[in-house]
């Protein structure tokens, strides 16, 4: 039994990759794909969530992927309330749920939830009621799967179908829930190579058991591959000596021209921003014909709204484009 | 003349329970029973207050209530400004005044204020021209009317009529802006007994007048009453030496299961939120099968929607659930 | 080629008065006298922006201007999003500059502007696609374009044809972006004398430049004037030792009944807001009869609205009244 699935296999959850099957990542992309117009039409709304009341909980810092959440559900035509909150607040996990149910008792609909510690989106949907919806918006160093999925979307969009591609995620693996995510997406979805690229300090004991191949050097990893993703670079873990300085950072993975000249000549660039220009990648590289970047961007909105209108059982095939369907 | 209500008698702001007569109390409490379908419905919105412009101006930091009014607001289709502001910037009466005249010249319709300063509201609505209204969200010591009213809506759902029920409320009476509107609206509404349970350092002098009994003793005031009302300890009395330890004050005042067994074997256990479980109410007592905290939650926006929808004018009796009086 | 221009010479950024043309402001004047009637109807709505997302993007925090901004977009049924950056946190063009290429990519229509530095939205209307609209809400001490026109659309309210009036502004004009605008749209719209009257160091050199008569005497330069615009103090110049303390300031510059009455008897005053009460005017002047400043502020939002939905093509003519153009 998947806590993220109802009784007829449904998305119910979003909570993380792990354990999705391959069907339900390509249904994502598919209502994804179909949610694109929404947001180039004149008049950016479908009705989907009307009337629903969606809570963004954020209890670690994020603009700009509360951002993107809120935006995505005001395009679904939902009400959307923020809320910033201090971790130490509600460091028990008691107080954490009294805030839970009293959201609850307020007839809300759906939680999107970013916090530092991993699995509190699944504690949480552990103790919401049926009609209540969880999307995991980021938790510690475990998952980031709306991250993921806008990524896949990317490529599916500039690559066709995953099982001849070769991908390397190069970075700090070691603390990012975002790579975790790609991992599991990008082998649910047969791609042919996963490579992982990264320095020692911060390449996590056992990788390989999730099916990827390991390099800690940035030329011999990005050798062939068709899709390059970078991860940023949390600039205090500089601070804490897991990382050298910037500059010799930069020195040994830093996408450079150079560098990515080791792909495939159809490679594509890929990072989930904000980017640190010079840290992870040149600015020739992160403006340059091959980055997708700001298409994440764009894509992680209708990706969103697939899921967030999905979860809450508005939509399960793709959006047709009739009028009727659209205000 | 009550400057709460027009010519015709109707609410025009809604300041206090104070002064307010029975029949109005019981419309209110009627038609929020009228909007608790609007939160239970697939769309939760009805477009009584379309177009209207909302302010909650907030000079205490509250985002539990604020949240309910904008909840509240937002299910009413009316658009919402959040206010968060210091006191200390506005302290003199005269900048007060100023933001007041600056948001009316904006043709924003409806203000709900929470300020330190008891009678905050009262002063804004002599201020404010015939067509804004004012809602009190609790002003300093001295009233807080719809956590009142969605207190009495609470009752009257589990024990329909007053006349015939014995109410306790317990704990810091004299510094409890909800106490002293529950005490006006259980005498208003005709309860047969209103019991004031608190230690002698939080009892205000001449509370008597009121109408209540006063005991220091929990036992004893919880005998056979039909309703027990927790009030919420703030902890920085604690500091001023007003109470004593938080261990201590639960041992003579925390509400227990041994405690409720004094009262009522219907009796149902209420708490304005946040709960500090293990202070004022033990944790099985808070989630046991007599405790309606949650219910006040809920019934706390239909509450708030049918107060800001009758100051407006926009309602004045029950909503029909006749489809077409839905959006 | 004026890049607040399109090619068919409407207006497609809002970055400042200096270059626009007279008649235009006479069109953005005429589509906001339109537009008032919107904030004064029951439900007070029209759906000109409805689908369109409009960024609070605020450099400098302003809690009011953003308000009558977003109050603007959503009268126009826009869907707000509010950013307060602070200014330290971008201060690298090439930041800003991704920062709005993310905003982009998620499909936003305009941005609202406030920065410290001047030139910083003509900046990024250089960088953002066509489809894109830059509005200036404040750029340094250079200019606050949307203040000057709400002073204009007021001044035309009272007065009419602007060619017979002397308007003198009194004042820090140094640091004052509204009063360069003011100037703009003064000479442009064929003001007959505009005056300047300010302390020697708030004076900026060469100021007789724009057209404009300077005194450094309140009682002088208000001769016979038909309007008079008092400008904010800045009390931080005070603690700089550019200004004398507040009652010295009051005593040569401050707007008394005695110094009004220099004025035309028909005279209007104006204020930006908020005021500095007993600083740079007396309460009796800014609360009587011949004080403007509250109509200027609800004046605010419909010349606010007008500018919005020129901006993005949806409006180019005054807003017919009848019903079918109205939601």
């Amino acid at each position: 039994m998947n806590i993220q699935l109802d009784s007829q296999g449904r998305l119910k959850h979003f909570l993380g990759i792990e354990g999705l099957k391959r069907e339900l990542l390509i249904e994502i992309l598919d209502i994804a794909a179909s949610l694109i117009q929404v947001s180039e039409k004149a008049v950016k709304k479908v009705p989907l969530l009307r009337g629903k009341t969606v809570v963004n909980l954020f209890f670690e810092p994020s603009t700009r992927t509360r951002t993107t959440f809120e935006l995505a559900a005001k395009r679904l035509s939902a009400d959307v309330l923020n809320f910033n909150i201090s971790s130490s607040s509600t460091s028990k996990g008691e107080t954490l749920l009294d805030m839970l149910n009293n959201l609850e008792a307020m007839h809300c609909d759906m939680f999107v939830v970013r916090h530092d510690e991993a699995g509190a989106p699944f504690f949480m949907a552990q103790h919401v009621p049926e009609h209540i919806s969880i999307v995991n918006a980021g938790d510690g160093r475990h998952e980031h799967p709306t991250q993921a999925m806008l990524d896949m979307f990317t490529i599916r969009q500039h690559k066709g179908e995953f099982h001849n591609l070769k991908v390397a995620i190069v970075g700090d693996i070691l603390h990012s829930r975002v790579a975790r995510s790609q991992i599991f997406a990008l082998t649910t979805l047969g791609a042919a190579e996963v490579r992982i690229i990264a320095p020692r300090t911060l390449m996590p004991k056992g990788i390989e058991d999730m099916g990827v191949k390991v390099f800690d050097r940035l030329k011999a990893g990005l050798q062939d591959v068709d899709v390059v993703i970078m991860l940023r670079i949390q600039r205090e873990r500089m601070r804490s000596a897991l990382l050298p300085s910037e500059q010799e950072y930069f020195q040994y993975y830093g996408l450079t021209e150079d560098m990515l000249a080791q792909a495939h000549p159809d490679a594509i660039v890929m990072h989930p921003g904000p980017i640190n220009r010079g840290v992870e990648i040149e600015s020739s590289v992160a403006d340059g014909s091959r980055s997708v970047i700001l298409q994440q961007v764009s894509n992680g909105i209708a990706v969103r709204m697939a899921v967030m209108a999905m979860v809450l059982g508005r939509i399960d095939k793709p959006l047709e484009t009739a009028k009727d369907s659209l205000v």
